[in-house]
């Protein structure tokens, strides 16, 4: 079996953590063999970098800042783990990659999303995922999950994460078929099902 | 008096920390309002950015990534430090900005020269310094004055250290009226001296 990389979008408290690790497990006993990785972070300098950028004492971060900061930790991630991965045939599962830049920077604050399609073109080397799973939901019951949790993305307010839920769907619409895009209020082992028959379609 | 943009650049050791403070400190006796900042730095984001790129443990980081980190760093310091001082009409010193990502990613680690201007244009709108003072000298000579420092970059082998000393050089040919050029082992008052006098000489 080649290389198969799978992305996880959709707004906070979507779901895509829970699903990452189901869908990562499911294939190990299956056989496969699995990198699962998150973003920002995934290495020991992407997981300083989230720190970072995830500290509410640094909610004052320009955007523009922010979508560097993501970049950086993006291109150390294909480099040191996502590249290497597929090259030696592994199946790689990462929660977010750049369509959360640019539904976030871009749709939710408003940068240029030309330049920030060519940042993360340079930052990735033009690595496009096989297929991304957008887990998708309305902003206002995705945040309601999130209650009790404090990070800094999380305390945005709505209609910023119904400008990103909107671009996300933007997004989708340029290259349907490389979208699974699901409806997050469904049941979480239903969820599961039909995204590992997706991805078991595409092997 | 409007706003004026000095930057100081050089390879390690070259003496830019010590000049950049006495110039600040020779101009606020003047009586000009003067903002003095370093890179990467300058900003709480910016500080910890900077831990983290010279955290020896991460020496490992791609040049991309931390050509990408470098730029975030310089993307907050503009927007929160510099842009503001330089329309308040202050004097803005710099312990380096873009030519050292020129000079170091770019000439030193290889990476292309035209993606990081565009990135770094990106990151700072475009802002081009006043004056640049270059303090050049061999990199043999300005290791040695390190020797009992130890972060990341200054554990950089002299070939690195000669060909970022040779991409400085290759900056200032394209745009010489941009820069002041000295030779780094020259007496700290005498170098003192020569900038604060090319810096009047500019107001």
């Amino acid at each position: 079996m080649k290389g198969f990389f799978v992305v996880f979008e959709g707004i906070d408290g979507a779901g895509k953590t829970t699903q990452a690790r189901l869908l990562a497990q499911a294939l190990v006993q299956r056989g496969h063999p699995v990198v699962l990785t998150r973003e920002p972070g995934g290495t020991p300098v992407g997981e300083k970098i989230r720190s970072l950028l995830l500290d509410p004492v640094l909610a004052g971060l320009t955007p523009l800042a922010e979508a560097l900061l993501y970049a950086g930790a993006r291109a150390e991630l294909v480099a040191s783990t996502i590249r290497p991965a597929l090259a030696g045939g592994r199946v790689v599962i990462s929660d977010r990659f750049v369509d959360s830049s640019l539904a976030y920077q871009g749709y939710g604050r408003c940068l240029d999303l030309k330049e920030l399609e060519q940042l993360n073109a340079l930052a990735t080397g033009g690595l496009v995922p096989d297929l991304t799973v957008l887990l998708d939901m309305p902003a206002a019951e995705a945040l309601a999950r999130l209650t009790g949790r404090a990070d800094r993305i999380e305390q945005e307010r709505l209609d910023f994460f119904d400008r990103v839920r909107w671009g996300y769907r933007q997004l989708v619409k340029r290259a349907p078929q490389r979208y699974l895009v699901l409806d997050g209020r469904l049941g979480c082992r239903e969820l599961h099902r039909q995204i590992l028959k997706a991805v078991e379609e595409r092997f």
